[in-house]
């Protein structure tokens, strides 16, 4: 397998916990990995490969500008790595925005898909995450976009999920199909055509509401992505929140605080199923190619999951499917299909 | 103070559990209540007095129809009412769409708000809770409704929460003002002309993301219907997700199972600062009169905390500030202003 391009300047802990990251992908799981980015700024990379870099985007650069402007940067670089073949694909917990652009442009897009939309699997406690798409690369959409977002979906749930059958579903404000807005309708009519399910395997099973993203359900959810992205971090935030509060329960006294840590293994493992680190960042699908884009607070351990769900997704062969079901045709996967975890 | 009028037929739970609830908040409270309904089917009602009703809309009806068609209905009977000096205040765990319609026909709107918005706190962790508007009514909206639902919020928050400067957001998908979809662009243009924020004593804070609704950094967050409705049942799922994990730690072993319940009281009270039943329910603001829509599945502390809120909003002379502040005049509120709990 060809490496995996790891923007090693991006993110709000890079170049050092990046390299970490990328080295321990490679040393523990055997991944070929090469860093890209300014030589003289990174720590000790061990066996790994380096391509120079020259530029860095901020995390907060104009996306569009930087990446036409920025032609030696870490980003853009990465993208063209895996364009010209000397990548399989690339991760970056930099700039989403400029992450996104730089691969729209180098890589370009896939045949038959109008945009490129961002896939976040949210977990769901004992179950494979549910993965929700548009979660914030298209803040206004059209309503054919959606049916494209579920073809994509129900592929990426299959490849990195072993989810046989995806049940997709639209995200709405009631489940009958009359409900939700002019748009949500609109699209609720032209998902229930059956040529994309067929093309890809899924089962559309109509409108979802925000109570079922959580639960064993549905596996893919579509939506705009403005809804998408304020779903994703009202999420984010409920989740904060919720632990906040119970570390302030177990702060209460001190036999709470002795409850506290008879259960710290427990609650240790509840945060770790629950914290964005452990699902390795979001897919940016409908380019042609793998971006991983990894949080911008990631850690060593996040590079390492993000590499990994990189490396995987090209071995599954996850832009050919993609490619077929976008053409309308389906190519059953070659990798193993596991049974749903519910 | 007329009496609050509590819908016995609405609410799955009904009419037991309502009233139930009417007469506690009536007896503990002294709160003066009437029932509506058919009072053949209606438990022992104590002392409280019943305005007869022989229709029940069921909680799945088609609300325009229903509301149109059943003129004796327990859900119309409770506006007509109001808006007769019957009753102070309406209270239904009914059909939300119903109710809404109800209130609307027969209380008829406040003069300069185009269309009444659902408003709903979130709790916040030790603080005040975060009012969402609209979390409902409206699944399409012009950006100038936006404006309005600002006004009420902030009265809202003023006279219900006793925030003296209620800090206003627009919900977005970042902070910047150039963030969003054209729609909140427009909205944020909108927001951003001092008028409406000195006419209501709030501060305008632009835009905010779904992560910030469960922190103490802003009082009310305005929104489409839409967005608004699938945030809010976002947010109930990650809670119901959230603590059923948590019960799965707590279940681990034995040492964890007596952690749990030495962690009994201070894990209730965080449940029911988080429940749903604590805020009492969704407020349909812009009708001329109180109208207070519980949750479906309210319990008899569901109504009682709806009619005490019920009751305190008609004290604090919260319709006569909105009529105010939606014609563009800000009266300060007669109530007393606590300081923000944050």
């Amino acid at each position: 397998m060809l490496p995996v391009a790891v923007d090693a300047m991006g993110g709000d802990r890079a170049p050092d916990e990046i390299v970490t990251g990328a080295r321990r992908a490679a040393e523990e799981l055997g991944i070929p990995v090469v860093l890209v980015g300014r030589p003289g700024d990174l720590p000790d990379t061990g066996d790994l490969d380096v391509i120079a870099a020259s530029e860095v985007i901020a995390m907060d650069a104009e996306p569009g500008a930087s990446v036409r402007r920025m032609k030696d940067s870490s980003l853009v670089r990465a993208a063209e790595a895996v364009r010209d073949g000397k990548a399989s694909a690339m991760v970056s917990a930099g700039n989403t925005g400029a992450a996104m652009a730089s691969a729209l442009l180098r890589m370009g897009r896939i045949k038959g898909i109008s945009r490129p939309a961002i896939a976040t699997p949210i977990p769901v406690p004992g179950h494979t995450p549910t993965t929700l798409l548009d979660a914030g690369a298209n803040s206004e959409c059209r309503p054919a976009w959606l049916v494209e977002f579920a073809r994509m979906g129900a592929v990426y749930a299959r490849d990195r999920f072993g989810i046989g059958s995806p049940r997709v579903g639209l995200l709405s404000i009631g489940e009958e199909a009359g409900k939700g807005s002019p748009f949500v309708k609109e699209c609720f009519k032209l998902l229930s055509e059956p040529e994309w399910a067929a093309a890809t395997g899924a089962e559309w099973i109509g409108n979802v509401e925000g109570r079922d993203i959580m639960t064993p359900d549905v596996d893919v959810i579509v939506t705009d992505g403005f809804t998408g992205n304020v779903t994703l971090k009202t999420l984010e935030g409920a989740m904060k929140s919720l632990i906040g509060r119970l570390l302030v329960a177990i702060d209460t006294d001190d036999r709470t605080r002795a409850a506290g840590e008879a259960l710290g293994g427990a609650l240790d493992s509840m945060v770790a199923e629950l914290h964005p680190d452990s699902t390795g960042g979001a897919m940016l699908l409908g380019v042609d190619g793998v971006c991983v884009i990894s949080h911008g607070s990631s850690s060593a351990t996040a590079i390492v999951n993000a590499v990994k769900i990189a490396a995987d997704l090209v071995q599954a062969s996850m832009v050919e499917h993609l490619t077929t079901a976008a053409a309308g045709r389906w190519t059953p996967t070659r990798a193993p299909i596991h049974k749903r975890t519910s």
